[in-house]
């Protein structure tokens, strides 16, 4: 199959968009990021960041849940009802791994198996995530740069009230993000180095910008890559939060929930997640309806955007994409 | 899932009726062979013995296609149309890794994948084949052995006048059996060793049966695992070939046209079947319609039974089998 994507690389000269994003959440800014700069013939200069934190290997398989939902969305074949998963996919694999009595508890449509088959094939003949994840976007037509924060395993451990330390995805999807999260850990971060798509991504960025993830389970376990903090503060570039709380109410998931739970807050709001990133990012992206918490954010030396960020449509999605690009550029 | 079959061991110290056998063609019989000896209760005398010099690595992933073929057959889930395969599958797992610019010409259905991940994963945590193979089948609720040839790989190499030296598979599937064979090697066999469960299975076993499977390419990767042909002329127990050749055709295959290319008989007949087994076994099953051909197989020191051999129907495999375990016990 050629693309030819292979015939337009992206511009080495201009200068990077960089988007900081876990799951859900964050790929709904970044398909608004990538469609509007393709609509300018720019998205060769997007480079998105994903976490991996939340990988797992399930019989031998690599899975890199965060990637696909970013890549799968991307590539437009995402599935919409659930926001992760290839659309039309089925579950013929699974169940019959249920037949064999394996547990198929995180699900993984056939189609989907597909991806991580190649993954792992790549990854055992030597290839690092980079490198794989480059090409599984290639053949997928996406034409911007999607990198995994690192090419080392590192795996967040959640620390829960009821059960202990829990794997992210027994947390996460076996019980539901139903446990009080305590704590966190980031297994193998502290082994974990800066590759060098990445540094070569944040030499003078133009924006980097935190996508409406959960900043403790998405953005956090990218943070805890060693230099990767001092790496994107080191830049000229704005550093631009995206709150993920809006009303009070994580868009998506279980942040105002592990917000409250992990002691940082009282009241899980825009201008908790504002705290989070205080002296470290300097711009914020705030919802009309908490318009009300724009001073106090700004007395946290935050410029502040106040408008809708809840996208439903890809429309809102480029929308508030432009006008970020528009208003911290 | 539980099926029971925990509960009822193999009777440990009834005399074993061994069936040794290929794909599609020597999974009828083994089907007849079960079904008749599971109706008497008696499945756990039978032994399956199959070939795994078709084996093949794909994408990392560790496929039996011979193995499967039986295992779907006995377990009565097999692509009836096809002859292999699991009835009702899909391809989606196969179509997605096309997309991904993987070769694809080799058909596994997306529960069939799950077979795959399943002995590959068990595999890589140390379990031999046969242990592997166990797993499988008694999760498929199948109360007979179903025994690999042996655990090491073994590789069928087949020469062809055409293209050379050729993978099993891809003389097989992607070039389709079109190519003229010239000469077949084992890879991997004069490593391989007799499996400490095909040597309990063949101490002093009730019969042997070389099932109508292509004696090139099913059977002698089997007989080239080393000491496999001493073990089985050994033992006391009749030793029953059953043709794969009808009417000087292959019922499935390419085994009528190597039979000629090998340069072993001018015409393929179940002559020149009994004529490659002379000396080695000493009972023969032939078809009716090839019942001029009975004395000069009896010239070459074989007893016959001459019946319908050709099975269309369940009760077609059924019959064959009953008649052949009346005939020669």
């Amino acid at each position: 199959m050629t693309t030819g994507i292979e015939n337009s690389p992206p511009r080495e000269n201009s200068r990077k968009i960089i988007a900081l994003a876990g799951g859900v959440g964050g790929a709904k800014l970044a398909l608004g990021l990538y469609k509007h700069l393709q609509s300018q013939k720019r998205s060769g200069e997007l480079v998105i960041i994903g976490n991996t934190g939340d990988d797992l290997e399930y019989l031998g398989l690599q899975i890199s849940p965060d990637l696909d939902t970013l890549m799968y969305t991307l590539a437009g074949r995402v599935n919409t009802a659930n926001g992760w998963g290839l659309q039309d996919d089925t579950g013929n694999t699974l169940t019959m791994l249920g037949e064999y009595g394996q547990e198929n508890w995180f699900w993984l449509g056939d189609q989907d198996f597909a991806t991580h088959i190649v993954r792992t094939h790549l990854l055992s003949q030597g290839q690092r995530l980079t490198e794989v994840t480059e090409e599984l976007r290639r053949r997928l037509a996406i034409d911007c740069q999607l990198l995994p924060m690192c090419d080392e395993p590192v795996r967040t451990l959640v620390e829960t009230a009821e059960a202990g330390q829990l794997a992210f995805q027994e947390y996460f999807v076996k019980r539901r993000a139903n446990d009080t999260v305590i704590g966190l850990a980031f297994e193998g971060a502290a082994e974990a180095t800066i590759s060098p798509e990445i540094r070569q991504a944040l030499t003078d960025p133009a924006m980097i910008i935190f996508c409406p993830s959960n900043p403790y389970l998405s953005i956090r376990p990218i943070l805890a890559v060693p230099g990767m903090p001092e790496l994107l503060r080191s830049s000229a570039a704005n550093l631009v939060v995206v709150s993920p709380i809006v009303g009070g109410q994580a868009l998506k998931g279980p942040a105002a929930a592990i917000m409250s739970s992990l002691g940082q807050v009282e009241t899980p709001s825009a201008l908790g997640i504002a705290q989070v990133y205080a002296g470290f990012a300097q711009r914020f992206v705030l919802d009309t309806v908490d318009a009300d918490q724009k001073a106090a954010i700004e007395a946290l030396h935050f410029r502040v955007l106040v408008t809708n960020t809840v996208m439903k449509t890809d429309e809102d999605k480029v929308r508030l994409a432009q006008e970020i690009l528009q208003e911290f550029s």
